[in-house]
């Protein structure tokens, strides 16, 4: 697969709106959406920094995501998501070396990009998520 | 501060041979460097991703900050690297806000940067290092 550049990276916090108000007074980002993702339980605050956004993530509920991230390691960064390209093609040839994957089809994430989840254990730890913006006519 | 980019993404693994050969193979990364830093503990290796490094970080001793953050969290992502300017200045303005610092002045890092480190308890989980390229004649 041909990967382009990181598109973001995702970081848990318990309180959005705190961190928010952290990252535009202590770096001079400037939030520029927030959006809910409901089947993934989580609200999303996206920062532009240079090429790459910093997403921030709040779960709305204990049992999602996040909310069992932040249990178990507490706040901070939770994934790195690379932008792909054909990324519905690149999921059998992940597979194929050997990384195991979390969504075997890719769906839709925040921004109305398409996304995949790769399994951290096979993936030396790193969370990962590769994602596409695919556009429609 | 002024904030361009993210310079890089910093990510814990036990065995970097084994761990470049996963980002070259599975993603098409090239590796273009691979620099000790002594007094960190620490091996790196570097790819290109786009405007963004991935930085893999091998311990070179159980007791350096590599080896004691993979026997606490396991291996996966340690920390995010903002590219700024005037560093030296920013720190005591940051503290002044707030945060922690772990570094009060900037040091070498690796490539020859000018670095410095915020402590994790003061931005919400996320170990931030803040860095600059300062351009020696």
């Amino acid at each position: 697969m041909e990967i382009t550049h990181i598109e973001h990276i995702g970081i848990a916090v318990k309180d959005i709106e705190q961190a928010i108000k952290f990252y535009e007074e202590t770096y001079g980002f400037k939030c520029y959406a927030v959006e809910e993702v409901a089947d993934q339980k989580v609200k999303t605050a996206f920062f532009m920094v240079g090429q790459t956004k910093i997403e921030l993530l709040e779960s709305t509920s204990p049992d999602g995501p996040i909310g069992k991230f932040i249990e178990k390691k507490g706040e901070g960064i939770h994934h790195i998501a690379f932008a792909g390209k054909n990324v519905k093609e690149a999921l059998p040839e992940l597979e194929s070396k050997g990384v195991l994957l979390i969504d075997k089809q890719p769906r839709k994430g925040a921004e109305g990009l398409d996304i995949a989840f790769l399994h951290p254990k096979s993936t030396f730890g790193v969370l990962t998520e590769i994602c596409e913006k695919i556009e429609t006519k």
